[in-house]
C-alpha cells in the first residue's frame, strides 16, 4: 500500500497546523480545517475507507491500515481525511445496517463531511468496562422509542447532528439483548447536552471534545433504531472489529511520529558542547526497544487485520483483544521515553508529545480498559484448554 | 511529628478549593487563597520550616518532611503555608547566605508571604541536565552587573517580585566557579517577560506557571548578588538538599491522596451490580505494590533528611540523588495505577489525579532528570569500588 | 547493632567455602562446617536469636534482623549460626508452644546443632498458596495419633531428626481449626522418604534439600501434639510474623553480595583495553536503581520487625504481607541485574550469583505466593475502606 | 509450511524422553538419542535446513523458522533433526566458505550426524560483548598455523571432532580484519580441554555443556583456515544472521512450550476445591500479556527472516539486532510467569521450565548481551538521523 499521497499532504498541510491545534480551540480552526478537507478531496484521497460509490476510496481493511497508521502522525490526521472516530464508526454502521432511509438523511452527508456524529454509549453511574450495564432506557411509546438515561464522555458530541445512542429497549431480554442503537438527532427536545467535560485540564470544543449528554423522554421515530431490536451489543461488537485496528493503526501512527521527535532530539541537541544527547547508552536502549516494540506492534495488527478480512471478526476476535491493550501499552511506553528524552520541551505544547502524552492515557481506559480485554481473551484461552465455564 | 492541625486545614479548606484550582486559572483564586493564609497565619501553621524568630514554627528538616508530606495531597498545600517551591528555596538561601540589606528588602516579605519569588536557572539553549552550561552572562560593569541571556522554565515568574538568576560571572573559570546568584527585581528595564510557557496544555498564570523571560542587559547593583562570586553552584547544590527532600514528601504526600483515591474508587464502585471493583485481583495487587512501595519510600526519604540533618547535605549527597528518581517513578506508578482504577473519571479533572498525571511527569525531569541522578550516583559507588575517574 | 563479628566470620570463614558449596553435595561439606559451628559457638556468635539461657545470644528481633542480612551474604551463613530455615521456626515454636517434655527431647538438642528438624506442610495435592486445604490426615487412636498423607517440599528432611507434621486432626471443624502440629521422629515406621525433589537441576542433600515424604499409618503419642488439637494454623501464623522478618533480611543480605559483587565486577572489568565496564550508563542505572531499592526495602523491613515487637504479629499483618512480595521482588531483579552484568561469567558457578537466581526464584513462591499475599493485604485495605466483605 | 511431522514426532518421541534429559547426563541418553536420530532420517525430516543434495530437506530460511519453532518446544528438538547449534553455524559455514576438502573431511560426515563440532571464540579475559578483541593468536609457521591462547563458553566441545576457533593472524590489520577462522581438530597436540565450566548448577556432558580450552603451540595446515586470512570477522557475521533467526524462533518455540504448560496447568489446578487457578485475574493477565507479546514477536522474527532471504544479511541487520534482545526479553518474561502459575512444582525438574528458566537467561547474554545490540541498532537510527560518528 503506497500512503505517500497521504504523507505529503500531512507534512505539508497538517504538521503546520498543528501549533494552532494545541494552543487553540478546535472550533477556531473550522474555516482552516474546511478548506483543507477540500484541498483532501481534490487530490482524491477523501474517506479513503469508504466505497467509491460513497465519494470514498475503497480501500480493504489491510490497506486502510497502512493509511491509518500514516494519518495518526498528526492530531488531526484522521479528521482531515473524513476517517475519524467516531464518525468513521457511525459511517461503517449506517453502510452495513442503516435503512435506506436512514443512509439517505445521515450516512450520505456524513460521508460528505457535511455533518458530524457522535455515538452515546458510555454512562457515568454504570462501569464503562461492563457494556452490557446500561440505564439508559428507550421505552416504546406507538410508533416512537423515549429516551431517558444520563452519558458521557460521548466524544464529538459537541457539534454534532445526530447521536447513535445505546439504550436498553427491553429489560427483561438476556443481557446482551436488551439494548438497540437509536438515531437521536442533536436538536431532539429533551435532549440536553450538559457541558464537555473536563479531560485532562481541557474541557475541549467541538470535535476535540466529550460530552456529557441527559436524555429527558426524548422522543423519536421507531424507524431511528438500526436493525433489529435487542441488535444493539451485537452492532457495538461488530463496529468493534475494524474499529480497533482503526485505533491501533492510529496509535502506532502516535508512536511512530514520538519514536521520530525522539530520534531527531536524541540526534541533534547537545548536552555540553559536542557532547550529542544521542550518545547516552540509556537514550539509545529506549530508541532500540521502542524500535522493536513498535516493529512488532505493527505486525501484529496487521495480522490481525487480514484476519479479521479472512474470517471475520468473530473468528478473530482474540486478536482483536490482544491487540487493544498491547498496542495501548506500547504508545504510553513510547510517548513516555519520547518526553523524558525530550525534557523540559517534552513537557511543552511546542511539540505534540505532552497532547498525546495526557489524552492517549485513555488508550488504556475507552473501548473496555486493558483488564477486561485481558481477562476476555484469557478466558477464551484457558476454556479451550479445558477449564470449566463459570457462571459469571 | 503531629500534623493533625495541617490535616485538617486541608481537609476543611484546601480539598474543597481544588476544583475551583482544576477549572479556573490560578489567578482567579487569589483573593480566596490570600484569606485561607492568613487563617493558616492565625492557626500558628504558617511557614512550619522557617525559624520562629521569622514567623515560622522552626520545625526541624525531618518534622517539615512530615508536614510536606501532608500538605502535598493538595495542590494547593504549600502554597497555603508559604512553603512552596521555589519561595521555600529563596528563603533558605537568603536566610543562610543573604547580607543584612538582602534579607530586609526581601527575605522579610517573601517570609511574610507579602511577595513571591522565582528562581531562573534553566535555559533553552543548553541542556537542564548540565547545571554548568550556562549561556546567561552578568558583565561587571563599574558597581554593577549587567544581565544578558534567556531562561525558561522559570516557575512562578508571573507575579513575583524578584528573580534570583543564575548567570556566569567569569568565563574562565573553572566550570563549577563560573556562576554566581544575583537577585534581579521583576520590574527591572531589559528584563522582558516572554510569556508563561504551555506545559501539558496548560499556560498556567500567577504562581501556577512557568515563564520564559529574556534578559538584555539588565543592570543590577554588585550587592545583589548572593554570597561570593563564583559560588553559584555551590549555593545551588546546598539548595538541592533540603528542596530535594521537600519535593520528595511532597511527592509522597500526592502519591499517599492518590492511593486513598483509589482505594475510595475501588472499595465503593460496582462494575456489576453487586460486584464491587476492589474485588478485582488485579485492583488489589495494584493497591498492596503501591502500599509496599510507598511505605518503602517514604521510610528512604525520612532517612535522609535524617542523614542530612546529622551529616550535612555534601556527606548525604547519594541518599539525595537516589531519593530524586527513586520517588518520582514511585509517583508515576501510583498516579498511573491511580488513573486506570478510575477508568474514565480518571481521565477527567473531577478529581486532581489527571493534574497530577500531567504536570508532575516533569517530576523525572525538573532539577535534573532521572539520568543524571542514577548515573552520578553509581560514578560514586564505583570510584569507590576502584572504577578509575573518568577525565569526563 | 554492630554485625562485625558477624561479617569477619564470614569473610574469613564462609566465602572460601562457598566454592566447594556450589560444586560439591551439601553432605561432603559437613565435616567442614561442623567444625566451623564449634567455631561459631567459641565466638560466642551461635544461635543469635535464641535465649542466652539457651545458649544463644538473646537479641532481640530488630536487632537479629540486621544480623540475618549480614549472614545472608552467604549461603552458609545462617546455617553456620545455627538460625537457619526450617530449624529456627522450629526452635521458635517450640521454645515458645512446646511442652517440658518437648522442648527436653527436640529442642535441647536442636538449639544445641546436634540434630536437625524439618517442617512437613506442603502437599503436592493441594494448593500450597491455599494452607487451609491439607489432606493429611491425623487420626486419633487411643492415646495416639495415625497420620496417613502425602507431602513435598519438606525442606532439609535429609538427615532431619524429626519433622513438624501439619495434619488436620478434625475435618469437620471450621477451615481454620482443622490442624494440628504434630511431632514425628524421622526414623518412625510408616514414614517414607520418597526423594529430594530435583529442584532448578539440583537433587541436593541433607540440610539442602527439599524433600517428599509418604506417611502411612504412622503412629506417634498425642503427646507429640504441639499445643491444642486445631491450633496448627494459628501456631503456623504466629511462626510466620518473625520468619517472615529473618527471610528478607536474609534475601537483603543475598541482594548486598549481589549488588557488591556487581559493583566490583564493573569497576574492575575492562569491555575494551581502558574501557571499564562501570562507564556504561546501563550499567550505572542499573547499580543506581538497586541501590535506591535495597535502601528502601531495607527501612520497611526493619519497621516492619520494630512494629512486630512493639504492637505483635497480628497488628503488623499487613507490613509482613508487603515485605514478603516486595523483597522478593527486589531481590529477583538485583539478581537479575548482577548476572547481566557478569556477562557469561555470571552464568557460571564461579560466583554465587547463578545459584541464587535459580534458587531463590522460589521466594515469590514459597510461604505463600507474590498473589496471595498482594491480594491479602489490599482486601483489608478495602474492606477498612468500606468495601464490603466477601463471602469467601 | 506445515510442520505436523515434525511436531508428531516431538510428541511421541521427544517429550517423554525429557524426563531423562533433566535427570541424567547428556551422555547416557546418546544410545537412545542415536536411534531417534535414525528414525528422523527415515521419516525423511533430517536436517531440514540443509539442500537435499546434502541429505536435507532444502528449507528456505522462512520455512525452516517455522520448523525451528516447533523443535524448540523440547530441549532436544534440534539435536535430534541435526539442527542444533553450533553444528548448524559450522555446516552452513563450511558449505558456503569451506574448501572442497574441508567439506569432504569436515562438512560431510557433521552432515550426516557422524561426528559433532563446536565454535571457539569467547575467552575469559576478553569482554565476550567485544568480539573484536581476541587474544588467541595463531602465527603462521611455514604452512601451518601455531595457536595459543585460551577459549571458554565453547559450547559442545566436550565430544566433538573439531573445533572452528577465531584467532588474530594479523594483529596490526584494522580490528575487524585482525582474525582468521582455522578448523582445529580436538585431538591436535597442545590443545587441552580445561573443564566443562559447571553453568547454573550443571557441569554438563557431550553436547550439553561449555567448555574451557587451552591452545598451546596448537598445529594445523594452513589450509585448515576457513576463507581468506583476516576474514574472521566477516565470516562470523554472515553467520550471525541466519544463526539469530534460528535462535530466536527456538526461544520462541520454548516459549510457546511454557505458555502451553502455564495454560495448561491453569486451566487443570484447583486453588481450593472447585476453584480454578485460571479464575484468578492476575494468571489471566499473564496469559494474555504472553499471548500478545509472543505473537507479535514471532510475526517480527519472521519479518526479518524473509527480509534476510530478500535482501540479505546486511540490509536486515536492524531487525537482526532487534528480535535478538527483544525475543530474550520475551522469553525470560514467558518462562518466568509460567514458573510462577506452577507454584513449587515449577521449581522442580517434573517440567522443563525450571531448566530453561536457569539455562536460558543466557539468552540475553551470549551471541553478544541485549546492552550491544540496543546500543547497535539506536547508533545507526541516530545517524541516520544526523547525528555524527563518533571516534569509538
Amino acid at each position: 500500500m503506497n500512503t505517500d499521497a497521504f504523507r505529503a499532504f500531512l507534512e505539508t498541510e497538517a504538521f503546520p497546523l498543528e501549533a494552532a491545534f494545541l494552543s487553540q480551540p478546535f472550533r477556531t480552526l473550522l474555516p482552516t480545517l474546511r478548506a483543507l478537507r477540500d484541498e483532501v478531496k481534490r487530490r482524491g484521497l477523501w474517506a479513503p475507507h469508504l466505497p467509491r460509490a460513497h465519494g470514498g476510496m475503497g480501500l480493504s481493511l489491510v490497506e486502510f491500515a497502512h493509511v491509518s497508521a500514516v494519518l495518526g502522525e498528526s492530531p488531526l490526521g484522521h479528521y482531515l481525511f473524513n476517517c475519524n472516530a467516531p464518525d468513521i464508526g457511525n459511517q461503517e454502521l449506517l453502510l452495513a445496517h442503516g435503512s435506506a432511509a436512514q443512509r439517505d438523511r445521515w450516512f450520505v452527508p456524513l460521508a460528505r463531511g457535511e455533518i458530524r456524529s457522535c455515538f452515546a454509549m458510555t454512562e457515568p453511574a454504570s462501569a464503562g468496562s461492563n457494556p452490557v450495564w446500561l440505564e439508559t432506557r428507550a421505552t416504546r411509546v406507538g410508533d416512537a422509542y423515549e429516551l431517558t438515561g444520563h452519558k458521557w464522555f460521548t466524544s464529538s458530541a459537541d457539534g454534532a447532528a445526530f447521536a447513535i445512542v445505546m439504550a436498553v429497549t427491553d429489560p427483561a431480554a438476556a443481557p446482551h439483548r436488551r439494548a438497540s442503537q437509536i438515531i437521536v438527532p442533536m436538536d431532539s427536545p429533551g435532549l440536553t447536552f450538559v457541558r464537555n467535560i473536563p479531560v485532562m485540564g481541557d474541557v475541549g470544543s467541538d470535535y476535540a471534545s466529550h460530552a456529557e449528554l441527559r436524555f429527558d423522554r426524548v422522543c423519536v421515530p421507531v424507524d431511528h433504531r438500526i436493525g433489529e431490536e435487542g441488535q444493539g451489543f451485537a452492532l457495538a461488537q461488530e463496529r468493534l472489529g475494524p474499529g480497533r485496528i482503526h485505533h491501533c493503526m492510529r496509535w502506532l501512527g502516535i508512536s511512530e511520529r514520538a519514536f521520530r521527535l525522539m530520534v531527531q532530539r536524541a540526534a541533534t541537541r547537545d548536552l555540553a558542547p559536542g557532547e550529542r544527547l544521542g550518545r547516552q547508552q540509556a537514550v539509545q536502549h529506549g530508541i532500540a526497544e521502542c524500535r522493536a516494540e513498535l516493529d512488532a506492534a505493527r505486525l501484529l495488527v496487521l495480522d490481525v487485520a487480514a484476519r479479521i478480512a479472512r474470517d471475520g471478526a468473530h473468528e478473530a476476535r482474540d486478536g482483536i483483544s490482544l491487540i487493544k491493550f498491547h498496542v495501548a501499552g506500547v504508545l504510553q511506553r513510547v510517548l513516555d521515553r519520547a518526553i523524558q528524552v525530550h525534557g523540559a520541551l517534552g513537557m511543552t505544547d511546542d511539540t505534540p508529545l505532552a497532547y498525546w502524552y495526557r489524552h492517549e492515557r485513555g488508550a488504556r481506559i475507552y473501548d473496555g480498559p486493558d483488564e477486561v480485554h485481558k481477562s476476555a481473551v484469557a478466558r477464551r484461552i484457558l476454556e479451550a484448554a479445558g477449564m470449566p465455564k463459570a457462571a459469571r
